[in-house]
């Protein structure tokens, strides 16, 4: 094997076809991504490991691994000492952080953390639930919940889950008191890797890239022949902060115009071009953009 | 909720996938597409109900939703009044419209519709059916068919059913006498909403993105570089209805070209156009074409 | 049936994917892809059949189909006289020829094929492993193995089994201990149909755009702009062997420059480029690239 | 065909499985369960047809089956006029009858029956729903629901939807005001059939078969020896309505005693004879118990 | 590895779960039967190997493997010499032999094999046709089919494919002109083998087991009391090859009756029995039943 | 919900069916296996609750349960505080306790515990592995392993792992180098819940039930008739720890001889009771057998 290898972990589980995908928007091929732990990558210097995102940090702590991708709630849990290289916020639809709430049934008395001293609470995550109730004085005991935690909350006096939408929740009539924790994705690395020069550019490439993937998810090419008379009315629907290119044709009454902007303000903009006199409007996919 | 708000009904079943991913397309992000019958879209105007193409017309007759994707064939069989805002062909190999039709047992020897005269019809279009025959002054038993009608074909006289390719009809040696209706996919909305100015602009501006998406399915965006003395005999090969972009390089003997063109069109013009001294010729997807 | 048809062999089984996307990506239409053995083009001049890679040679030889895709590995095996029209790499990933290896039990006293004299083989390749131990002067049996030929190493002295990576042999505890063959995936011709001027453009006209799409897979375009006084610097950056069109745009102190690289240059050129002063660097998929 | 057949429809959907189970312990063999519309049977005089519950009882009605398997609901929904041959508790798990509730979302000002004048109603059970509100003068709308009814319980006013053990209501947050029908699953038949001397005794014993599998589910076998002195100790332990045939046996102090109980007196049974002396208990399952 | 060791081949694919029932009906405890090739067995002088069933009598007869199961189909394509220890016709419902059929497309002009003269068959089972036309002195051409043999009936002039219900080839239009072989399931050894002491008699073991299990299958125990002076009556009833076990009651004007009888027997005793005034009608599962 | 209940938590996961299944078999019928984490049970004195095997305990002290099924090795684990009411061996071929055993890579150069000092352990059973080293003074640092933790081996030092066969250590080529605990099924409960009079016994009656049917799903019923003249032969080759039970029947020359013998034992006894002359011989099915 290569001296100059990055022993690189990938989260099993929920983030794993997401990451996949990033890594593949990226630029790179990923071959056997759900028969093996040990995915292969067209990159020599890199090496995949899959791991479950809850000890992931552990074993970049550890230098089992030089770098992953986990949560910033495992990292607490876990009481990590790592290196933070960036925050991954996926794509839009995932861009929202995930909560970890304390949730009691529906019908329960409970109104407030406080009214939980003395009972029990489930939860896959025992220290930070610990240190939030150590924090308000309360005393619980948490006990450590293997799964279907929100089935627990009737068997014990609370539950402290992870929620995106909190459907899972309303579907088990549990009622949210407080937020625990919110968290997102993060790109971590061991501390000694990150002295190492090879490895450290070697992750802030791969972070380059990651991001620059991520921003392409959300965003179109477009492009449109306009008229040079009516050039300034369209110049002025373009959102201001971007500056579109634009070019001679060989007709030159007409120009060339060329724009990168958010899918969302895409949904705004077609029907209000086509009104402006834009012909020949067409969007296109992008795989990187690079700000 | 707000007040602004557009409720919008997509059909459940064989189109579901196509219509998400049109949507998706379009420039929405929707999640929970499997498990919800409200799937969540991101865009807080819009709310989408999971309904059976069968009911959609006459929920949205009844303003239970302001509008709604559903077939021809279900506008007529319900005998709905509703306001039809465009036909949407999807894309190119879904665009056949599909057809209803009269169908016996090979064996059978009914030879036309007046044949069946006294019979039983086994169908799940049980109005349109008696309609049809009804025209024809032909008297006959409409039974309402729960799925699996071409298995009652032998149970019964004939049946009225749905065929997109004939395949599940001669899988089940059934001849076809005659054809009742043929169908393509409407949006289709509220007659009180359609007066709502919020609802009708909303309405036409998803029809716009739909549509822009369809077209850019079976279109491919295409460039190349020409040396300037070539430019003419390139040009003839091109699509006429078409007008090329061209552009000048910075190298004066080449021009740019680029074109929107059909993918089957671009199957017979890209062995033509190398042929033709064309060099780096490239095409690459769309997202929207917006005429 | 049109006069004019050409009969097309689609591999079954492990290529059977790669070969439909491949088509996709060239521009044609294909429904059926899993339910029927004679999946519907859209192109009334092509009918498609899903036959084994095993056996295609042999129906291509015999005229019942006039092309057709299959392995090197299978023409060899059935001594099949056909046309070669070219060699298919499909993508970067499974660019690498797949390998017949005699393989033993990691525990066996057999160290070179020598060592096999008197001994049974199994393998679902029975000539070519007959060829090669004749051609060494090897006295052996070989038995045909109905799959699972991994699993009778233990049972009779060796096998001859396909392997890519290596992973199935590894799992089993085999070792190997030579190469009986190395093969790739081929676009092969009936050698009338090769005569006939109809098929034969058409034949050809398949192969520019499969050719074309394998070559799209693995590039990228990429656009960005530059300042004039930065153009010779990043010019240096972009690979030498490609000549990037270069524009002028209205705003004069800057040029839009776009090139087409190969994703792995593109992972490498980001950074760079990012570096070297380049803004507005986007890169998007393609669908075809012809040299 | 022969003259002497029975044309016998089997519920496609939720009782399928279980009514092949019935029919596979009252002893008749039957191939393609799941892959055919007619499954064989190892009876020459039995033709067996897979419709749905719903359609059932129209198709034995019009004469197109000679008998066949409903919901006592449907029978009613669809107004048939038919014969009843039995009812069919299949087994004590699913022998509590469903009912069809009236529901409105827990958030509903709605509290009886009567607050819906005016409304809209979904359900699929059309007919027997407007039977209901006309008979209490009350006037309302009646759509028919092609499934997911529960989820349109907050796009209309109410739902008349199908509950076995109130949980799906419960998931969807519904809340039951009355109860509009019960039903238990019917053996039903022609009218025509049932004065047919060879169909009416086909029927009848299939009848008797079905009803001996049927109470066999809930029974087991119970062997035990006993000494003579304890015998009457024993005896008064056991259910009087039943007698055990009570056998001598070689060795003359001992007598065997057999006796058939329900399972859930076997489980109080058991440990009370360990207890009074009884050796060699053992119990063993039964295929079919005729009283 | 024990001295004392059977190799006993198992066929994979349609008969594999069949079998594994009737070894486990035999009392024998199998695991790993759906992920290795090697299933464990709890009788220490048995190693289980799974084989498809094509390939199972080469390996016999080559001494990989003592004993085995296989079709005598191919037996006779493969030409293996070996001992045949049973027949074994597992259930009533698969005891219909198989069928290697000659077909053609509904619309082929050909009506008998002499009519194929020249022409090319597809087939699994090239020896045994080839042996066919031979001894028919028809000129014709064989090529091996992988799979799909049916969809080839329109490429090539006739196949040659297995049939056990005819349903496959109607789905496909075919047309059988002539029955080439047909086939049951063997329980096959190999000569050596036989020959040695341990190994004929543990083969003779399993055979005896095996056959067992096959015959309680479609047989049930059946139990009733009788009044003594009814007792003429119902024996008559009872099938004449059989003597049921009587047994005296302590209440002496009844006595016990028990009889074992085939289950389509039981179908039509059950009602007659009832009718005769027999009592406490039982019947109940066998594992196994012994002549 | 009644003051008399019992709640009785079941393991979730690879124990579950079985557990069922052993339900099902002591005459409970448990509807809602798969889908709810509180399945019905129709014994109105018993809740049922899904938990994971390693959490079980933790509730059974806390007396969130009154009882639950687990393995001794989460008692151990858990240091919890329980009785434990009985050993459940499930049947035959689940009997052998599973294994927790310290394995290293094969090519790893540790041969004993001793050498792993001053390393890392990654496994699912922190605190028993943690005794384990710290009884033998070896100083090691235990890593939590979520799942896949034969992958973990080749990343840190060694793991901990379960094993039933050694199969899935022998595919991830791991050598085991010592045996860290064994552990079999137990039935525990609450030290409070087994102070109360009702809740003492219940558990009682269902260890009676489980064990019964636990005993039964190794052993089969046997019957034969023997002519008295071969009695005594006979009586020779049964087991002589068990008392067959001999019953006169109405023809004297023979008695009608039952006995239970072990599934394993039939095998041997069916073939020797034929050659002795026993006829009629049957076997059949039991539910429980009680000593």
């Amino acid at each position: 094997m290569s001296e100059k290898l990055l022993k690189l972990g990938i989260p099993k589980g929920s983030l794993q076809n997401a990451t996949f995908e990033l890594f593949a928007k990226a630029g790179f091929n990923i071959s056997d991504q759900q028969r093996s732990y040990f995915p292969r990558i067209d990159d020599d210097q890199i090496q995949l490991i899959l791991l479950r995102a809850q000890e992931m940090s552990r074993y970049v702590e550890d230098g089992v691994l030089d770098a992953g991708f986990t949560g910033y709630d495992w990292i607490i849990e876990n009481d990590s000492d790592i290196v933070e290289v960036c925050e991954l916020l996926y794509s839009k639809s995932t861009a929202k952080p995930t909560k970890w709430v304390l949730a009691v049934p529906n019908e329960s008395k409970t109104k407030k953390p406080e009214d939980l001293q003395g009972g029990i609470i489930a939860t896959e995550l025992v220290n930070a639930t610990k240190k939030y109730f150590q924090k308000k004085k309360i005393d619980i005991k948490v006990e450590f919940s293997w799964g279907a935690t929100e089935v627990k909350a009737r068997l014990v006096d609370a539950i402290v889950e992870l929620t995106e939408t909190g459907s899972s929740l309303k579907a088990n009539n549990l009622r949210i008191i407080d937020t625990i924790m919110t968290s997102t994705t993060r790109f971590i690395a061991n501390k000694q890797a990150w002295k190492d020069k090879f490895k450290k550019e070697k992750i802030e490439n791969i972070s380059i890239l990651l991001n620059a993937a991520i921003d392409a998810r959300t965003k179109v090419g477009m492009k449109m022949n306009i008229a040079k008379k009516d050039l300034e009315t369209v110049l002025k629907l373009l959102p201001a902060e971007k500056s579109p290119t634009v070019s001679n044709l060989v007709n030159s009454d007409y120009v060339a115009i060329e724009i990168i902007v958010d899918d969302d303000v895409e949904r705004r903009l077609v029907p209000a071009l086509k009104r402006a006199g834009a012909s020949g409007i067409i969007t296109y996919p992008l795989n990187k953009v690079i700000h």
